[in-house]
């Protein structure tokens, strides 16, 4: 969820990556170009859906003619500022933030993961996938000294409002919490754009076609 | 993203938990009825688009007359299955699965998860959240022994398709996926639900709604 309004419909941002990794697929099977019908085939969305999409951002693709899998590629990275290395940090060094040091590529991503951050004494120091430890202690310091543009979320549920909140009172632009809280409802929260990820929703998805699919 | 085919468009099905969490949040403050107006402004849905969304499972709520916030709470629970408590396995308890062992509530989403599965051996036989973890080499016995609805699937990105593979052709239904490894291509695919819970999608949207921020 953002907070600050967007001038394109978040179903069209969330179809964005999937427009990028579709492209990745293709240009490694060797497809250099693919028409919008095709391209409607193996996404499953309409063509007339995804012409509405790409015009959002201006032209690409030239009618009759198909999309460059690899100009499409580089807008769709362009769009989502793949190139942009944004500086990050991550909050909350348990199982979920350990999960994203050690295994994600954050700068495949657009993001520079440049500290984490924790209470823990046993975590303090040390190093996950490159990136350090700090003391909670030197959270507010390090955000003064440095330019912050995402903090990755991953404190307990108990600590996640006034963690926010610290975060969003400290130059933090963007938050992507996966504290399944909710970071509403503060003022500093207007400014500062947060993506959920919430795993309860994403399992009551699964629970719903499976019900359906009982139920028939 | 589901493979089979459902009557309810997915945008529709991702909205379900949404109005869910408003009862709870409606039922914690005392509130016991609200207007299809007041839902609207408070969910930043249209109240045509939530009507719409309400009339694909029947009538509730009456014209002029609002949502009973409890009725409301009461059907989306069940169009989700929340009560039904499907058996769940947990394979892969790296640290994403052990934060779902840890601290993720099966049981309030509808599933009891049963048993968890890893290849590590200083893992197998311990218990998290009260749940224990057997040896890999257990999980085909276990399945043609037991009824598994669904699988959390948390392995390696090396394993994901192999794992997979054995899961769906062993009767398990449904498949909540971590690995970020796409589960189609394979026949027994075509016959299973599978949830991907992608962090890479996920950030890409951030950094959409970062990137659209910073150019204006």
């Amino acid at each position: 969820m953002n907070m600050k309004k967007s001038k394109i419909s978040n179903n069209v941002i969330r179809r964005l990556p999937k427009y990028l990794h579709k492209a990745d697929e293709l240009i490694a099977a060797g497809v250099n170009r693919i028409s919008s019908s095709e391209l409607s085939e193996q996404l499953g969305f309409t063509a007339s859906q995804i012409r509405q999409d790409f015009s959002n951002f201006g032209e690409f693709g030239q009618q009759g003619y198909g999309y460059d899998v690899r100009e499409l590629r580089a807008q769709m990275a362009q769009i989502m500022g793949l190139d942009r290395g944004y500086n990050a940090i991550l909050v909350g060094v348990g199982h979920i933030g350990r999960a994203l040091m050690d295994n994600f590529c954050f700068s495949e991503w657009g993001f520079n993961l440049t500290r984490a951050f924790d209470v823990n004494p046993e975590l303090i120091g040390k190093e996950f996938g490159g990136v350090k430890v700090s003391s909670m202690d030197e959270l507010l310091d390090f955000l003064k000294k440095n330019d912050v543009d995402m903090a990755v979320l991953a404190v307990t549920a108990e600590s996640a409002s006034a963690v926010g909140k610290v975060l969003m009172k400290n130059g933090v632009n963007a938050i992507w919490n996966f504290t399944n809280v909710e970071l509403t409802g503060q003022q500093e929260a207007d400014d500062v754009i947060v993506e959920n990820i919430s795993f309860s929703d994403s399992l009551m998805a699964l629970g719903y076609y499976m019900t359906e699919d009982r139920d028939g």
